[in-house]
C-alpha cells in the first residue's frame, strides 16, 4: 500500500486506504506532541514555505508547528504584504518561489482552484490549506481523526453538518471524506446556505435541526461567516441562533453520546451555545485543534517520503 | 534551593533566592551570547510560542533570540492580525493554542491580569512579557542583572526611578524586585504621574529631581508615553524635559559613579539628554538590552527544567 | 587569496578575485539547493537578523532561506512595525540590535548610505540588501553568476541595461561589477531616467533600444517604478512599452543567443513582453532567483569565516 499522490490538494483524489494511512501515522505524532521531546527529523534537510494569500492564524500556526517539530526549515510568507501588491501574477509568484527550491509548499488562497493551478507550475509537493469554496483537506482529515478516536471507528456513523454549507470548503471536504469512508451524512441549514446539486453527493438535506440531528453520532457545526448576514442569506444573528445555533434542546435529538465539533474560531451564542462548547463530555473542539498539528505532520511526512523516493526533477 | 513556580508571571511571587538563581544562570548566558557558538540545546525538543497582543519589537526579538539560541522551536503569533478580529475570546484563543502543545508561552497583553488569567487555562509554562500596568518581570530582572554587574552587588543601593511611575509596569516590577533585595527606592515624578497608595511599597516619593537624585547609585529613567501628553498629565515635552528630563546638571546630584538606565526606546531630548545616553562611562542602556536576552534564556531554561521534572499533564 | 572585508556593503570595494570567490562558492550551493538534503551547518551557532526598513518579500525570503539552510538562527524584524514609530533613531535601533549580539545583519533601507552608517556602529558583519539608489550587491552577484553560467564566462561580454537607470541600485551595482570584470556595458533609457555624470563609469549611453541592443550578449531589463509615471519622467505605460519595453522586434537586434534578465517582480506588458519572459530559450529570470539564494549563502558563509577568524570584539 502506498500513497500515490505528489500533492495533497483535496480529499477527492484520495483512496480510503490513503486516508487511513495518514490517520494512522498521525496517531503516532499525537503522542510525540504531548511530551517534552517533540522535535524530530522526518523533514530535516527540507524547506517548507507557508504561502497564505488569506489570513488564518490558527491554520498557519498548525502547519508551522508541524513542520518545525519534524525538523524542516519553515518560512512564512504573508502574501498580502508581498509582490502581489506590485502587480505580479499568481503564476509569476509561484515560479519565483519554485526557483528558491522549497520541498513543501503550503498554500491558502481565496479562489477555488488556485492551489491546483499553482501545483501544476512547481516542482515541490503542494499542500492545500484551503482554497475558496473548494477544499480544505487537512481540516477534513483532522476531523476524521478526532471522530475515529472518539467513536472507535470512522464508518457507519451518522454525521450531521450544520450551518453555512454552501460557502464552506470545510463542509465540502468533510462530505467527501465521510462519504468515502461509508458514513451517513446529513446536511442541515437554511435553503439559502445549501448548495444546489448537493444530492449528487449522496447526502440527506434538512432545514430543521430537530429533524436532522435525530440519532446522529456526530454534530459538526460550521462557522458562520458574518459577511453573509447582510447579503440576504441570513436574517440576523439572533434569528440564526434560534433556528440553527446548537443549544441543549436541539442537541437532545442526537444520540446521548454524540460528540460536538467546530472548526473554530467560534462565535459563541451565534452558531453554538458556550456551555455546550465547553462541555468536556460532549465537545471535542480542543481535540480537533490538537489533531490538526498531528495530521499535518503526518501529511507532510508522507509527501516528503514520496519526494525523496522519486528521481529528482531538474529545473528548467 | 529550587525555583518553586510553574510560570513567571511577575516579580511579586518570587523569593530573593529565586531572583538570584535566575541572575546567576543568566551570567553564563551573557558569555555564550558574546561568542560565535551561541546555539545551545537547553530547550531542544520544546516549542515556544510568542503571543503578543501589543506590538513590541524589542521585547519580542529578545525572547525570540533567547529561545532560538537554546534550541527551542520558536513561533511568533501576531495577535492583532489573528482570530481576535474574528470575535474569538482571549480564553478560546488560549485554549486553542494550548491544544497545539506549546511548552513555553510568552505573552504580552494590554490589560493588567490578562496573562495571569491565561496561565490558569493552559498546561504549559507562561512568561509574562508585560501586562497592562501590572508587571514586566523580565525587564526588572534584566535591570537587576545590569545593576549587579555595574555595582558588584544588588542590595543596599540607592536607586531613583524617574518619570511616569503611575502607568509603568516596568517601574512596578522594579520597585518590587529592588525592595525584595533590600535597596532604597526613590520615586521621582510629577504628582499626576505618581500612583496613589505608593507609600505602602516602602518607597520614598519626590517631585523634584535635584532632591530625589541626591547621592543615588542608580538613575533609572522611564519612557514617557507621549499619549499622556494631551491627557492633562503633562504640560508639554519641553516643560517635561526642563523639570524631569535627565541632563548633566540634574545628574550631578547623584553619586559620581552613578549609572544611568533606560528601558528603551528612548525619546532623546524628552526624558533624557542624548549626550548622557551615549556616555559610556555613565550609561548602561546598551548593556540592559544585552542582559535582556541572557535573562530570558535563564528564565526559560529554569521553567523548562521544572516542566520536564513534573509528571506530564494529560489533556482533557 | 582572501576576502578582505568585514561587511558586504557594495560592489565598489570588491576586488575581481573576491567577486570570483563568492561566485565559485555559490556554485556549490546551487547543487545543494537542488537536492532534498539542503540543511548544512556553515552558520550553525550564529544569529542572523534581517532588518528590512522597506518591504521586499523576495529578497527577504532569499536571505532567510539562505541563512536557515546554513544552520543559522534567523530572525526577521519588520522595521515598519517597530520602534521607529516610537521615534527611535536609526542609530539607536542599530545599537539596540547590536547589543543582542547578532553575527550577521542583513539590512535594507530606503536611504542611500544608511547601511554603511549602520555598519560603522555595530560589531557584526553587515550585508547590504539594498540602500536607496546606492547599491544592491547581492543582486549584482546573482546576476553575474547567472550570466557566467549561461555564457561560460564573465568578461568581454556586451551587456545592455535598459530602463530606469537613474533610480536603480540594481543598475548601479551591476555597472560596477560588470566594469570590474571587463565587460562592455551599454545603458539604454529615456534621458529623464539616465543619471548625470554616468559617462565616468566607462559605459555607453543610448536612447534607442534598436541601436543599443545591437549585438549584445545580455539584455538586462529593469523594473519600472510606477511612481515615476506621474513625476514627469515617463509619459505613460503604453508609450514606455512602445519605446523601451522588450519585445521580439527589439530583441532581434541582440545576438541570436542573447539571454534576457529581469530582477523581478515583472510588470508584464510594461517593461517586458510576457512571451519573452516565459521563453525558456532566452529568459533566465527564474534562474536569477535560484542563483540569489546560492549567492547569499556564499556571501554569508565567507563573512562568517572572517568573523570567526578575527579576535572577538568586546562590547562597550
Amino acid at each position: 500500500m502506498r500513497f500515490s499522490h505528489k500533492h495533497l490538494l483535496g480529499i477527492e483524489p484520495l483512496a480510503p486506504h490513503e486516508i487511513t494511512m495518514i490517520l494512522d501515522l498521525a496517531e503516532r505524532y499525537v503522542d510525540l506532541n504531548r511530551g517534552h521531546a517533540k522535535h524530530g527529523d522526518a523533514l530535516t534537510g527540507l524547506t517548507q514555505i507557508n504561502m497564505f494569500f488569506e489570513n488564518s492564524t490558527r491554520t498557519q500556526a498548525s502547519f508551522e508547528l508541524a513542520g518545525m517539530r519534524l525538523g524542516a526549515d519553515v518560512m512564512n510568507m504573508s502574501m498580502q504584504a508581498s509582490s502581489i501588491k506590485k502587480g505580479e501574477t499568481l503564476i509569476d509568484t509561484a515560479l519565483t518561489l519554485n526557483a528558491m527550491h522549497p520541498d513543501l509548499l503550503v498554500v491558502r488562497h481565496p479562489h477555488s482552484g488556485a492551489v491546483d493551478l499553482l501545483a501544476q507550475k512547481v516542482n515541490c509537493a503542494v499542500l492545500n490549506a484551503g482554497d475558496g469554496r473548494h477544499e480544505h483537506p487537512t481540516q477534513a482529515l483532522l476531523d476524521a481523526l478526532t471522530i475515529r478516536r472518539a467513536k472507535g471507528r470512522l464508518h457507519r456513523l451518522s454525521v450531521a453538518i450544520c450551518g453555512d454549507i454552501a460557502h464552506s470548503r470545510v463542509a465540502r471536504s468533510n462530505i467527501l471524506l465521510l462519504g468515502k469512508m461509508e458514513n451517513r451524512v446529513k446536511l442541515i441549514g437554511p435553503p439559502t446556505l445549501m448548495p444546489s446539486g448537493i444530492a449528487e453527493f449522496g447526502v440527506e438535506v434538512y432545514q430543521d435541526m430537530a429533524e436532522g440531528l435525530q440519532d446522529v453520532d456526530v454534530v459538526m457545526m460550521l462557522r458562520l461567516q458574518k459577511e453573509r448576514m447582510d447579503g440576504g442569506f441570513i436574517p440576523s444573528e439572533r434569528e440564526y441562533y434560534h433556528r440553527y445555533g446548537l443549544d441543549a434542546q436541539k442537541l437532545a435529538h442526537a444520540k446521548p453520546d454524540a460528540i460536538v465539533m467546530h472548526p473554530g474560531p467560534m462565535n459563541r451564542g451565534v452558531e453554538i451555545d458556550g456551555t455546550i462548547a465547553d462541555d468536556i463530555n460532549r465537545s471535542v473542539i480542543q481535540e480537533q485543534v490538537e489533531m490538526g498539528v498531528a495530521v499535518r505532520m503526518a501529511a507532510m511526512d508522507i509527501l516528503a517520503r514520496n519526494l525523496r523516493a522519486t528521481p529528482q526533477e531538474v529545473m528548467a
